[in-house]
């Protein structure tokens, strides 16, 4: 199972490592988590420099593919060499997207109808036709769209229950939970997560 | 103000990013947070290498100082050349730590009867006579401790609420929050962290 996170320049910490350490949490064999960026580093939109643990192409071969957001995602989104580097293809990967990540889904043409996202991202999928959900996660067969970066950890949880069960997607949620609020947190992803398996 | 997030070798993502997201988000003037480390990169519990934004002694001029936790941080808790390079004062600085975190704290001499962690580093604390609160965020005074890893933005929202006030932390709270749970995520962060306000 071999999932990637890609992760652009002034990216969100938030929304590409709150999945990392929720997938990184998986102890089943073969199961990698790489962060996956355009250049050797990138910088987040606080000021932290990390290092690429993969080149944008590693999504191509992934098993699930999940896109972070950042400040400059739609300048990202409108690169098109930057896109002529994905060849995804939904009909055997699970294509995920966080807030502003969505721009970049649609410009790859993976999104159909409505989608979660963040309200500063929202207004430029409308221009594009899309309807904007409510919810916090909003999946189409297997394309799941998340909006608010505490989300995060739906969609991670979302992709390991469609690969493993719900089970185990619960017992992370509840381990990462705070301490008192872990039935609570738990009991929330299922409410959230559930109605979009199959 | 300026804010440090002690981050070491092995560290977790949750614990060092979800703060630092957090605090990033304050868009008041002089606000600063730094990711501090031992060395010039550290590298993640998912292996996600990181460089550091300042050494760790910029921890003994920052405002608020805190802890994050990672496979490591027993070992580094137990080394004296890494505790002497800390000279923090509660009296005037905000000093947190997250799960394990806590262990380093406790080895600083910063806690006091009782300590909110993870249950991986209960054992540890309670041998050294603390207690273990079955609460997501613990604050005695100036320092505050949290557990389960999504507690993180509890701490870092207490840190905020003490240094402006609880409104400019909500308002980043419900910012981060999910798409359609937002209320509820702010409603929880001020049941949660607001008994701990002056």
């Amino acid at each position: 199972m071999k999932i990637a996170i890609i992760t652009l320049d002034a990216f969100n910490e938030l929304d590409s490592f709150v999945a990392m350490a929720i997938f990184g949490r998986v102890r089943l064999d073969g199961w990698t988590v790489q962060i996956c960026c355009p250049t050797e580093t990138v910088t987040s939109m606080n000021g932290v420099k990390i290092f690429a643990q993969q080149p944008l192409s590693y999504a191509n071969d992934a098993d699930i593919v999940l896109f972070g957001s950042g400040m400059k995602t739609a300048e990202y989104a409108n690169n098109p060499d930057f896109l002529n580097t994905f060849s995804l293809d939904p009909s055997w990967q699970l294509i995920g997207s966080q807030c502003s990540g969505a721009l970049i889904l649609q410009q790859l043409d993976l999104l159909k109808s409505a989608v979660s996202t963040d309200t500063m991202t929202a207004p430029s999928l409308i221009e594009k036709g899309l309807i904007i959900s409510e919810q916090p996660l909003h999946v189409t067969g297997n394309v799941a769209t998340a909006g608010g970066c505490l989300a995060s950890h739906y969609l991670a949880a979302w992709a390991i229950a469609r690969k493993t069960d719900w089970q185990t997607a619960e017992d992370i949620i509840h381990y990462i939970a705070p301490v008192g609020q872990k039935d609570e947190f738990a009991r929330r992803a299922n409410a959230t997560v559930q109605p979009h398996l199959p």
